[in-house]
C-alpha cells in the first residue's frame, strides 16, 4: 500500500479545522457509578451528541468538504444502512450538492426516513451485499464522487478528530478504546492519539459474533468470514487493508464482549448516565466491565460512538 | 403567612455555596430541531444528569447540610414514593445521619431499590394517602427532623440553585419555564430569577389531567381537589399555601397539557437530544410545543427536572 493512502495526524489536524464549523464539539462526561464498578477513571466522548447522532457526521464532513469544485459539482454517492448514510446526507446538503445513497430495503425505517430528511437521494437494494454493486451503478450513472463508510483516508481523518478533542479536554489520559466494524473509527483514533501522546494504550471493542476484526489483528492478515447478526448493528462491517494496516501499527488489542455484555452495559448507561446510545456505542465500556483487569487505576477515554434508536422499538425489547 | 416562611432571594445564594461540593453543576444543552419547531431558542437545565438523577437534591441537600448538630443527630424524615426519597437518603448518608423515609407499597421497584442503596431506612404503608400520617408516627418514635418534600424554605431555596446556574451560564434569558407539583421547584425558581433579572416571564408546566396548581394560581386559592393519574408521576402533588403563594407574586401562568403531548415530548427528547428524561422532566417542553406562541422569538430557559425512568419498562409501552 502507497503511504499516500493512511492518514497522517497532519490530516487529523486539518480535518479538525475544515470540519470546525459544521460538526459539534461534543462534550466529555463522567460517571462515578462506572468508575466504582471498574476501578478506572472513565471519560466518555459522547459523539450521540455529534450531528446526526452519531460520530460518522466528522468524517463523511471532512470528505466532503475537502473535495474540490470539480470533484464536488456531480455530487456524492455511498452505501449504508445506517449513520454513515445520514452524514453523508447532511454534509452534502451542508455543501449544497447532491448526495446518492444505496441502501438495502431492510434498513430501519427511522434510517430510511433520516437519509430522506437530509434530502438523500436513496436507491434501495435488496440486501447487504448489493450495497457495493449498486453504488457502483449509481456512481457510473451520476459520475458523483464515492465517500466510503471508511476505506477512506479522509473519513479516517475526520474520525480522529473526535479523539484530538478528547485528548485536549482530559489531561493525563493513559488508554483509549473505541468501537470497531470497518475501522474507520478505531483507525482515526489511532492515529490522532498516537500524534499528540506517547505510550497511549489503543483498544478495540468487538461483539463476539463478529469478531473478524479482532481475529484479523490477531493474525496480521484480513479475515472476514462469519460477521454473526449482532445487535450491535453498527458493528457489522469488515475491516480493509488499509485500515488492517493501521491497527496493526498501534494497538494494543482487541477486546471481544458477548451480547449479554452489550444489551447490559447499553441499559446501564441509558439508566446511571441518563444518556441515549445504542449498543455499538456501549461495546467499549462492556468491553472495559468484561475485562477490568485492563483499565483498573488508569485514566480511559472511551468513544461513545453513536446514539441513534428507534424509541418505539428499543433494541432489547 | 410570616414573611420567614418564604425563602428570600440570599437563601438561594447561601443555599448555592452549601450545596457547592456535593451537587453537580449540571450542563445546559440546545438542540436546533426544538428550535426549529418552536421558533424559540432553548436552554434546557439537564437535572436529570443531578445526583439521584433529578433537581430534588438541591433542595435536599440544602435542608439537610443546613441543620444544627443538635437538629441532625437523630436524622431526618420525609415521605415521598420518588425522587425526594432518594435525595434524602443521599444527603443524609453524606451528613452520616440515618434517614427514615415513608413510601407507598406501591412505588416503583427501582426506586425502592434507589431508596435503599443510598442507606435509607424504608416503612412502607398501603396507599399515598397514608404517607403524611406513616411519617409522623416514624418521626414521634425517632424524634428525627422532618425534610417535606417542596413545603419548606430551605428545600424551596435548594431548588432555585438551578435557575441561579442557568442564569449565570446563559445570557439574555427572556422566559424560564419549570414543571409545577408542589411547586417546590417552581417557587425556587421564581425567588431566584427574580432575584437575579428584573422582567422575566415565568411559567409552570402541568399535566392537564393533574391541574390543580393552574386551578389554584388562577383562582388565587389552593384547590386540591381532582388530581389524576398522570403518566408524569413526578408531578402528582398539590401546592401549598406557601408555594402558592410565591407562584401568585411571580408567574405569568401556568400551561398545561395532554398524556399524549408529555409522551410525544418525552420521546422526542430522547430521540433527538438523546438524553434520558422521566416525564415530568419532558412537560415543559410539551408546554412550549403546545403553546409556542408565548415563546416564538425569545430566549426561554427549560428546567429539565429529571431522568428516573426503569429502562426495562418504559412509561409508553
Amino acid at each position: 500500500m502507497m503511504h499516500a493512502d493512511i492518514p497522517t495526524f497532519d490530516d487529523v489536524q486539518r480535518a479538525a479545522v475544515r470540519i470546525r464549523q459544521w460538526a459539534h464539539r461534543t462534550p466529555v462526561l463522567t460517571c462515578r457509578t462506572f468508575d466504582e464498578l471498574t476501578g478506572a477513571s472513565l471519560f466518555f466522548k459522547c459523539e450521540n451528541f455529534q450531528k446526526v447522532g452519531a460520530f460518522k457526521f466528522r468524517g463523511a464532513c471532512n470528505a466532503i468538504m475537502s473535495l474540490s469544485e470539480d470533484e464536488a459539482r456531480l455530487g456524492v454517492v455511498t452505501m449504508s444502512s445506517g449513520n454513515h448514510a445520514a452524514a453523508v446526507s447532511l454534509a452534502a446538503r451542508m455543501r449544497s450538492i447532491p448526495a446518492y445513497i444505496a441502501m438495502p430495503e431492510t434498513a430501519p425505517e427511522s434510517k430510511k426516513r433520516a437519509v430522506e430528511g437530509y434530502g438523500g437521494k436513496i436507491t434501495y437494494c435488496a440486501n447487504t451485499e448489493a450495497l457495493g454493486e449498486t453504488a457502483l451503478r449509481i456512481q457510473e450513472a451520476t459520475k458523483a464522487h464515492l465517500v466510503h463508510p471508511f476505506d477512506d483516508p479522509r473519513v479516517i481523518a475526520g474520525q480522529g478528530t473526535a479523539t484530538m478533542e478528547l485528548l485536549a479536554d482530559i489531561p493525563g489520559l493513559e488508554a483509549i478504546i473505541a468501537p470497531v466494524s470497518g475501522g474507520g473509527l478505531l483507525s482515526g483514533t489511532c492515529v490522532a492519539a498516537a500524534g499528540m501522546r506517547r505510550g497511549m494504550e489503543l483498544f478495540g471493542a468487538e461483539p463476539r459474533i463478529a469478531d473478524d476484526a479482532c481475529r484479523s489483528f490477531r493474525a496480521r492478515r484480513l479475515i472476514t468470514d462469519n460477521v454473526g447478526s449482532t445487535i450491535a448493528d453498527g458493528l457489522r462491517a469488515t475491516l480493509s487493508e488499509r485500515t488492517l494496516s493501521i491497527l496493526i501499527s498501534h494497538l494494543r488489542d482487541i477486546i471481544t464482549v458477548t451480547e449479554e455484555d452489550i444489551i447490559g452495559a447499553t441499559k446501564n448507561m441509558w439508566q446511571r448516565m441518563k444518556i441515549v446510545v445504542e449498543p455499538s456505542g456501549a461495546v467499549p465500556l462492556a468491553a472495559i466491565l468484561a475485562q477490568p483487569n485492563s483499565f483498573v487505576g488508569k485514566r480511559v477515554g472511551v468513544i461513545v460512538s453513536g446514539g441513534n434508536v428507534d424509541v418505539d422499538h428499543f433494541p432489547w425489547h
